[in-house]
């Protein structure tokens, strides 16, 4: 994919050729967020597998893996689907596997894509069992698998001390479909709470119970080659030990405001934005109206209970310059309010004269992933001109 | 589009060759609520321009629309050239124009479309107008234009009752380009509080909006044909006056939770919903994990500071028949989780052992239009089985 079909050469963002909205890649942000993230693992002996949830395009993916095959890491069957078609080999798909979505499993490592699966229940063993004897042949190699470990009490996961831990590699180890190859984590409390200190030390527990697990899984004469972990502020914040083999995260190369209130980088390394215009404003408070809603921004409010926010998105001129006083206070489907922070009356009329119906103005995002998945195509953005437009899988 | 790629014929919704998350619309549920919507107006004597923002898809389309050829309303141009494509001739495109979109509209307009554009203020007709110097053909009308009015202090638009009203459609009325159609409004307010009484008495403001501004226009000497109002919930709790010459509403084919809070319809009523598979729990409360996180159901929260609601969306069995002590509590992109509404540690545990891994559940969202949106396909339930797939549109 070249340009969108409307265009047809490169143009600035405030070409009426345009169409608004559509979500701008700024490239040099984006690069300047993945050194900064390899370097940061490359200084500690770690390597990445990417999680591509967040960007989902395999134009991005290129500039993330390590190798043109990965490894790399999913969260849905549909991005195995795609980014294996595109030559990526070694794939994690991290979501928690149910038998229904075995026979799709076993397609693609029938056509040399080593996708390994997670499981965290004796009872998905069990059916998945079932399912395989159905669905294998002979020449099919076991499936292997990543035992999915609480860390944090986040989501789902066995604890890493219990003995669920231990019953479930079992039950894995003495299937003839399955093959135990490690365990992984996330720490998804890390998003909760804007204390780097905090997500420091969620790092450290995510590598405690990786390491505590395999430690125990060994003992117990399984094999855990696998010991993964991973999240963007816990990546970027805190420092995993030796033991450790990979790192998963996915917000890195793209940034958010999220990652801005957490203390994981600034505004100036959003590399994502929204283009829109504005389309009017609203007579009793001088709010101004513009053409992107919850369909083209997503209803991510960040973590508004948390810190500081921006309703849905902090406005920026069109050269990326962040208007602090301003945000986006409200979204329909196709329009967005823009307030003056204060709720000052006389700012907000100044507003309208400032932002005439027209003007054009760029969003930044409270969640990358959210506001990326509105969306079918970035524009990318070099030197302040729109180059290329990178497409977007979606989709189970 | 007929059934899912990997579906070769008709399934029920438990079939484990039916990839889940996917999104579902009961039909018989989907035709009772537009059977309903379409006799209230006709009681009143009028008509009705559906929405078509909520479906983006022809075949849904086709079951609401009056004729093959319209009227519809739109929220993108990329929906007015989607209906267009599928024959759709009279389209009423309802957001705030701005010059840039004018070449999509001439192209739509000059293949046989009747398009109607929406503005609010006297600087977008002065760039209309410089912008339409220089791409309008000797051959091309005039751009029927509708004001747009602000009843309810909601969004955009302009006072009924003020003088930029006279200024607007003088302006519009001096261009070459452009000729004065109506008045257009639209309550958004009326999602705000759960009071029947409240939202008939909104009806009422759109009503009077759109009457006291043509009045006022036919006073001044212009045409004002068409009296535009409409949302789902005050064109269904309210009632409109002689005069009003067309309804817009696009959730109520569908119906959601929202519609259900503000005492629209109950949960007997809502057609879509989404269908996941229970991928394992939670250690320490026995809280489900399922499929579906905000992908697959948005991230609408409903009206949840106005009155009841059920996080992101209330779980059902797979026949559809709600479990009112459950809710999804949390969402991340593909994981959702259910918890017992009560915080009770004994429902939960249990609530792993009623539902264990590789169960199915449909989740009833919060907002129609949202959810619908992160689907590419309706999966069409018919007296409960999966006969059909109708693809949706997306994008601007």
């Amino acid at each position: 994919m070249t340009l969108h079909s409307s265009l047809n050469e490169p143009c600035m963002p405030d070409d009426p050729a345009l169409p608004t909205p559509c979500l701008l890649l700024d490239e040099a942000r984006m690069a300047g967020n993945i050194a900064r993230f390899n370097r940061h693992l490359a200084r500690q002996g770690l390597s990445s597998r990417p999680h591509l949830k967040t960007c989902k395009s395999m134009a991005a993916a290129q500039r993330l893996l390590r190798t043109p095959s990965g490894p790399a890491t999913v969260s849905t069957l549909a991005e195995a689907e795609y980014f294996a078609a595109h030559g990526v080999t070694d794939i994690c798909y991290a979501v928690g596997i149910v038998p229904g979505k075995l026979a799709r499993v076993l397609t693609l490592r029938r056509s040399g894509t080593d996708l390994s699966i997670v499981l965290d229940d004796p009872v998905t063993v069990d059916m998945l069992n079932t399912e395989a004897k159905r669905l294998f042949a002979d020449r099919d190699a076991p499936l292997p698998v990543l035992l999915e470990l609480d860390c944090d009490g986040h989501r789902s996961g066995l604890d890493p001390a219990g003995d669920e831990l231990l019953a479930v590699a079992a039950a894995v180890q003495a299937s003839p479909f399955l093959e135990l190859r490690g365990v992984l984590t996330h720490a998804g409390a890390a998003y909760a709470r804007a204390d780097v200190q905090h997500i420091a030390a969620l790092a450290r527990q995510e590598a405690d119970a990786v390491l505590a697990a395999a430690a125990r899984l060994q003992a117990a004469g399984h094999d855990c080659a696998v010991r993964s972990v991973g999240s963007t502020p816990t990546a970027l914040l805190g420092e995993y030990p030796q033991g450790v083999t990979e790192v998963r995260a996915g917000v890195y190369p793209f940034m958010d405001l999220t990652m801005c209130g957490l203390g994981v980088c600034t505004t100036n390394d959003v590399a994502l934005s929204v283009l829109t215009t504005v389309i009017g404003h609203r007579r009793h408070d001088g709010a101004l109206v513009i053409d992107a809603g919850w369909m083209a921004l997503a209803q991510d409010r960040g973590l508004e209970s948390c810190f500081l926010q921006w309703g849905y998105g902090l406005p920026c001129t069109l050269d990326g310059t962040p208007l602090p006083d301003l945000r986006v206070s409200e979204c329909n489907q196709e329009h967005g309010i823009i307030s003056v922070d204060s709720g000052d009356a006389a700012p907000a009329q100044a507003l309208h004269e400032r932002f005439p119906p027209g003007s054009r103005l760029r969003i930044l995002p409270n969640h990358a992933c959210a506001t990326a998945a509105q969306h079918d195509v970035y524009h990318v953005l070099r030197q302040g001109q729109i180059t290329t437009c990178w497409e977007r899988m979606r989709g189970w």
